[in-house]
């Protein structure tokens, strides 16, 4: 019935945030499924080792085409269904990830990234964005002390600097459905704030 | 410089018609590439492995883009590059599988797949397109003979029907583009026949 997703690079704190959202949803007994991108489904795991193999060569286009893949499959077999049962729904990443490493970082044609995303997704935007919002020179520290990069993660700098302008831009041009958070504020301090706009965003009888 | 595609359903005789159309061009010392879709790169092989698993669920327009995936890597990396360098280009299945299997087998809107293969092919289409034309009856009894059947040839008759008049009615829209023939012929027949077709496509140094 509602539908979270959260944003932001590498390192930024997205699954520390989901893991404190959901305890509080559990908390108050708010029925909910959570779920993340690329993956999620049985298909959408394939995709993700795909994806994320550093060995793999891929061509912007055809990584875009992957993700929507996996989000199509998503939004059909998990998303949608959670969401008809009445539950709140928490994604790590959705469509606005692809807009900005695909559109903006890896510059491909915005209007055509829309057109096949609005056709794999079926028009499905979340009601709540949470941007993480963090300087990509400490997003890509915090990656690295926490092991092994990832293809994404080796990318360079001016890459991670366009994604950044490019999230930013997202929410700018929605700032209803985005929060936008500085993502080295104090833990707490940003449970605390995205609770608060996830509260706002529950039916009456759940809030 | 010459770009020509196999399509047909399973058990057409694609295979070996290919490997008598390399072997004329060998003999010719005409050189060439040959591929196969989906796969053809790493990515293209790893996108196939998916795709054919009998025991994953996908939506028809997640199949779509997997197919898309793995097809615009293909051009930037494989068909494009030998085309530049003047080969003969012979891909096993290309873009009308798409339009046949997701469109009219699935019923996807040609206009959305259309506009996805553009973008994904950066337009390229065939010279020749040689449709082994097949009764699914007939097909499909020849696929189970050769072993165990994948995902698509367990789909059911009517889908296979649907299929075939798919394939028909894009050869009916570009009958310059397309060689229609009866794959219950001859072999040796067909082959003289496929070779003709691609002779006249050659430019003049060559045929």
């Amino acid at each position: 019935m509602t539908f979270i997703s959260f944003e932001g690079p590498e390192g930024a704190g997205k699954s520390t945030q989901i893991g404190r959202l959901v305890q509080r949803l559990k908390v108050q007994s708010i029925p909910h499924t959570v779920t993340r991108e690329p993956g999620g489904t049985p298909l959408g795991t394939r995709v993700r080792d795909v994806l994320l193999d550093p060995e793999l060569t891929i061509d912007p286009l055809p990584e875009f085409l992957l993700y929507s893949a996996s989000r199509g499959q998503l939004v059909t077999n998990v998303i949608r269904p959670a969401l008809d049962r009445g539950e709140v729904v928490v994604c790590d990443r959705y469509a606005d990830s692809s807009l900005a490493y695909q559109g903006f970082g890896r510059g491909l044609n915005a209007g055509l990234l829309r057109g096949i995303t609005a056709a794999a997704t079926g028009g499905l935007w979340p009601d709540l964005t949470v941007l993480l919002d963090l300087d990509p020179v400490i997003g890509l520290e915090r990656a690295a002390r926490r092991g092994q990069p990832d293809r994404l993660e080796r990318a360079d700098l001016s890459f991670h600097q366009r994604l950044r302008q490019g999230f930013l831009q997202l929410a700018e041009a929605e700032p209803t459905r985005f929060l936008v958070l500085d993502a080295t504020l104090d833990e707490g301090k940003l449970e605390k704030m995205i609770w608060e706009a996830v509260q706002s965003r529950l039916p009456a009888s759940q809030s």
